[in-house]
C-alpha cells in the first residue's frame, strides 16, 4: 500500500465525503458503543462518523502517519492509532467497523472483510466502501499507457487490481450469516479544467504508477497518459468533463 | 403508457421506496412551498415527500386512476389530481418537481426533463431518478425472448426504450443553467424464492409485453423468458438469487 498526499486527496474532499457520508447514512445502528474507523485518512470520515454518534468511543486506524497527523490535527472527537487493516485486530468486539475507501488496497479484501465481519460484537455492523472502477475507461487507459512506453518494465506490477464487485462482498459476507444491504453506485463527477479526470485521478488511484518512475519517465507517462484520458473522456461544448467514478456499498449486520 | 398493477408494485414496495428515499435525501432545499410529485404511483414517494416536507403543498399527479386511488386512500397530507407527465403543466411555478421511476416511460424524457425544469420558480429543484436496465442482462433477455417465438409479431413495438444514462440527462439540463447532482446506483437485490427476477420484473417492465398476449401465448413467452432469466442470474448456493437493479439519479436546482 503507497502513502497517500493529504493535500491533493483533500482537494476533492467535498466530493470524496460524499461517499462516506452516503455509506455511513445507511448504517442501521441507532447508538453504537464502540466504532472503528478502519483506513481513516486524515479523520474526514471519522469527523462524520463523530457528528452522526456523538456519544461513541471511536477509534480511527490508518497505516499513514502523516494521514493520522492530519487527523489529530483535527480536534475529531476520536482516538487514533497506527495499523495496517490486514492485520489489524480489535482491543475488544466493536458495535461498528466502518471502512471507507480503503479495503481495496488489502491484497484479499473478501478476506478482510470476513474477518472484520467476524470480529464485530452481537448486533454490529460492518459497514465498507471501496472504489471500483478496474474495468472501467480511466483504468483502462492507465494500464493502456503503463505498458505501451519504455517505462513498461518498471510498471509491471505497479498495482494488481483484483475485479471484485458488489455481488463478490454480498457473496462472501453472506455464508458467515451476515444481513445485507449492498449497492453501487458512479458518482458522476462534473470537472473543470483541462486534464480534470488525470488530475482526479493523481492523489489516489496513480501514486502506486508515480512512486516507480522519475524524472523524464514519468513525465513522459503523464502526457501520454493525459491524451488516452481526453480521448475516453472529451469534454462537453462547455469545456466541463464528465466522469463517472464507481464505487462498491456493503453493510453487513450480525444478528444480536 | 401501460397501466400499472399497484398490488404487484406495492409487493416490492420496501425495496422500491429505498431509490425515492435516496432522491429525496439529496434535494438541497429546505423549506419548498409548492411541491409536485409527478408520476406518483400508489402515493408511496409522495408520503415521503411529505414526511421531509409537512408544511408544503404537494400535489401528487399520476395518469392512472387506479393509482390515485390508492394513493388518496392512504391519506397521505397531499393533493391528488390525473395527469400526464409528457403534456402536465404546473398552474403554478413549483419550488420543487419530484418525478420517481416514471420520466422513463416518456417518448422524449430529455424534453420533458428540460421543459420541468424551465416551469420551477427560481431556486426551485428538479429531482428524477428513472431505472435504466435497458442494457442489462435481464432487459437483454426480454427482448430476446419477445423476437424469439410465434409472438414476435405482437410483441414488435411492445417497447422502445431509449438508451438514456447520467450523462444525458445531465448533458440536457447544464445547458439551461442547471447546478446539476447526478448518479446512477445498482441496488443488489437479493431474492429469494424460484424465478424472482421474472417475478420482479413482471410488475413494471414485463407489463407492455404481457399486455399484448393471451393464454397459451403469454404463458409460452413467460417460460421462455424464464428459462432465459436463470441462466442470467443463477442462483447462490443457498438458493437466493442476486440481481443489480440500476436507476439513474438527476438533481437539477435553478439560480434564485
Amino acid at each position: 500500500m503507497s502513502a497517500w498526499d493529504p493535500d491533493v486527496y483533500l482537494k476533492f474532499g467535498g466530493e470524496r465525503t460524499r461517499a462516506a457520508a452516503d455509506l455511513l447514512a445507511r448504517v442501521p445502528l441507532s447508538a453504537p458503543k464502540h466504532i472503528v474507523d478502519l483506513g481513516c485518512g486524515p479523520g474526514n470520515s471519522t469527523a462524520l462518523i463523530a457528528s452522526r454518534y456523538p456519544n461513541a468511543d471511536i477509534l480511527g486506524v490508518d497505516s499513514d502517519e502523516a494521514m493520522l497527523a492530519k487527523a489529530r490535527a483535527e480536534h475529531v472527537q476520536a482516538r487514533f492509532e497506527p495499523g495496517d487493516f490486514e492485520t489489524w485486530t480489535p482491543h475488544q468486539a466493536p458495535d461498528l467497523i466502518y471502512t471507507n475507501a480503503a479495503l481495496h488496497w488489502a491484497a484479499d479484501p473478501l478476506a478482510v472483510a470476513a474477518r472484520l465481519f467476524q470480529s464485530l460484537a452481537p448486533g454490529g455492523a460492518l459497514a465498507l466502501q471501496v472504489p471500483q472502477n478496474f474495468d472501467k475507461p480511466s483504468h483502462v487507459a492507465m494500464r493502456a499507457a503503463a505498458q505501451d512506453g519504455p517505462w513498461a518494465e518498471k510498471l509491471r506490477d505497479a498495482f494488481q487490481p483484483l475485479m471484485l464487485g458488489a455481488q463478490d462482498y454480498a457473496g462472501a459476507l453472506a455464508p458467515l450469516g451476515a444481513k445485507l444491504d449492498v449497492w453501487s453506485t458512479a458518482y458522476l463527477h462534473i470537472l473543470e479544467g483541462e486534464d480534470a479526470v488525470l488530475k482526479w485521478i493523481s492523489g489516489s488511484a496513480l501514486r502506486p504508477y508515480f512512486a516507480r518512475l522519475r524524472g523524464n519517465e514519468r513525465t513522459g507517462f503523464e502526457a501520454d497518459l493525459a491524451a488516452r484520458l481526453r480521448r475516453a473522456y472529451p469534454p462537453e461544448i462547455d469545456g466541463r468533463t464528465y466522469f463517472p467514478f464507481h464505487r462498491v456499498f456493503a453493510i453487513a449486520s450480525k444478528g444480536a
